[in-house]
């Protein structure tokens, strides 16, 4: 059932099997087969995912390569309800282990906000991460480019990048490495550092591929329509680019675990076992916030194994059915 | 490029980055991704895979849950194809390794059949199992049920058993056993051995949970239009069920890997690490062929993890791509 602040009310005694944090691609998955398991859960959703950033989807099975995530997020949240189940719209503050329990306080609205508490026996965090993006003053010129033809994922569009003029977009020294493995689809790269300031051994290894390095602060992406034609720095520079690679690290969606004991991280991606458990056996973990790649396809399987592991928990600790009807012909 | 007796000659001289045994959801998923890497690939099917016996495919992202496999294998060729994979139908009979290449033997054609040998640096075992179903005089009486509403996969049909009484099929008494899990769907549990005798102790157990046997063979499938009604067996007996499951084990699609030292497996299930790659390092395995839940999204995501390993790889042998004309300029 759709939620919202109007109906919530009708499900705060309701002890879910799971609760969803993040309705993008791996949190779906995991509904659908949560429901289809008859398991009870609740999908929460904030809203603005990685997910619905994609403006095509060009590498997952059955699906055109030109289709925007945000077509199949609203069809798979659709088919998650027509399962059975729970979805609503709400930031996720806090998770809380109470033991046999988790209380999850949930953020509904932005204005007049409630802060309603759930409850359940499991906690499948899918609320992945975001893409840093540069931050100019006028930011829907960033919008304007970013997920069409300056991109966040070289897995996902590196092919759409072959041969092109590119930039390749740091702010970390660490980031620029990124340019030696772009190389594979592209040679013609201009590193750009956004006002970073980058060491002379750096400097030496980008002229030696003979990428040329810009530390000047951007002052606006060109072009038209969605396609880039270039970057303007501050100086007034311009630099050619039919493409790019944004590549400045991503924000994790995970704070609201931040107050659970024992959880086992490499650095911001959790440590989870081949069904996606994370170290609390109560939690699972999907998609971009546990180790492995950020791919549509990757998420989409995490939520089926860690729906799996949960029904499989839930159903060895239930009584089995039995055909009552025979053992009492029987006796 | 879509490859056939007419045309495959052209690809004789050629060494493929990777051969895809088998263009079901996995191996589409591989040579998806292979080709947008820019790597050649070439997609070996031998038609009539598990994928296109599924009638609807209810449990993935994106897709309506009605939607056969058929079409979604179809989809997804013509994908691969257009992204730059080559695409045979044919049955591989035998992989050889040369030590930096493999030689993949292709039967191609039922009558008059040639026998073309093919060449890659990396193969993609995604040829999956199929699984066992009752063989009765009739089999078009199996097929008209079978993958209707006479299910092969609990996980994936469960749901659609809800409280229905159903039929769990098996072939030793082992599989029996899906009945005692099979009970989270449905108790109403009739279990049919089609002339395996079983022992006192499964009898006692079956009897305990209200769950009826018969021993006898079957002798068809009541029903129309694909929806069962019942079954009827060698003695007359009528068994009222308007769905099952048959649990009588796969038959694994591996036989050309025999040859191949080291493979390591778990039973028929080749052990892979967390990129899909077996025990030989230029020999990977996807889907049901691996150890793990068989699954379309899980085929799906291993495809995924095979092709950017067998990318990497590649990528790191190789000599970086520089800006040459920049590097000149700088002399």
């Amino acid at each position: 059932m759709k939620l919202s602040s109007k109906n919530l009310d009708t499900r705060l005694d309701t002890v879910y099997d799971a609760i969803v944090v993040g309705g993008g691609m791996g949190g779906l998955s995991a509904a659908i087969y949560l429901a289809r398991y008859g398991l009870k859960c609740l999908i929460v959703e904030k809203g603005k995912g990685r997910s619905v950033w994609m403006q095509d989807l060009r590498n997952y099975v059955g699906i055109d390569p030109d289709t925007p995530g945000s077509k199949i997020v609203n069809h798979a949240t659709k088919q998650a309800i027509d399962w059975g189940a729970d979805h609503l719209r709400g930031f996720v503050e806090e998770v809380t282990d109470e033991g046999e329990t988790f209380a999850v306080k949930v953020k509904v609205g932005k204005k007049d906000s409630t802060y309603p508490v759930f409850r359940s026996k499991y906690v499948i965090a899918a609320s992945g991460v975001i893409d840093v993006l540069p931050e100019l003053e006028n930011m829907q010129n960033v919008y304007d480019y970013a997920g069409y033809t300056l991109h966040v994922c070289m897995i996902c569009d590196g092919f759409d990048m072959w041969d092109q003029k590119a930039v390749a977009i740091a702010r970390t020294e660490g980031q620029i490495n990124v340019a030696f493995v772009m190389n594979w689809f592209t040679p013609y790269i201009s590193v750009l550092t956004n006002g970073l300031k980058v060491s002379d051994e750096m400097k030496r290894k980008l002229a030696d591929h003979g990428y040329p390095l810009y530390e000047q602060p951007i002052a606006e992406f060109l072009g038209e329509n969605h396609k880039m034609s270039g970057v303007k720095l501050d100086d007034g520079t311009i630099v050619e680019a039919t493409t790019g690679l944004i590549n400045m690290g991503s924000i994790y969606h995970n704070q609201y675990l931040k107050g659970i004991e024992g959880l086992e991280y490499d650095g911001e991606n959790l440590l989870t076992n081949d069904m996606c458990q994370t170290s609390h056996p109560r939690i699972f973990a999907l998609g971009d916030l546990k180790q492995g790649l950020n791919q549509v396809s990757v998420a989409v399987s995490d939520g089926t194994l860690a729906a799996t592991q949960i029904w499989r928990n839930t159903r060895r600790a239930a009584e089995p059915r039995k055909w009552e009807e025979n053992i009492k012909t029987a006796v």
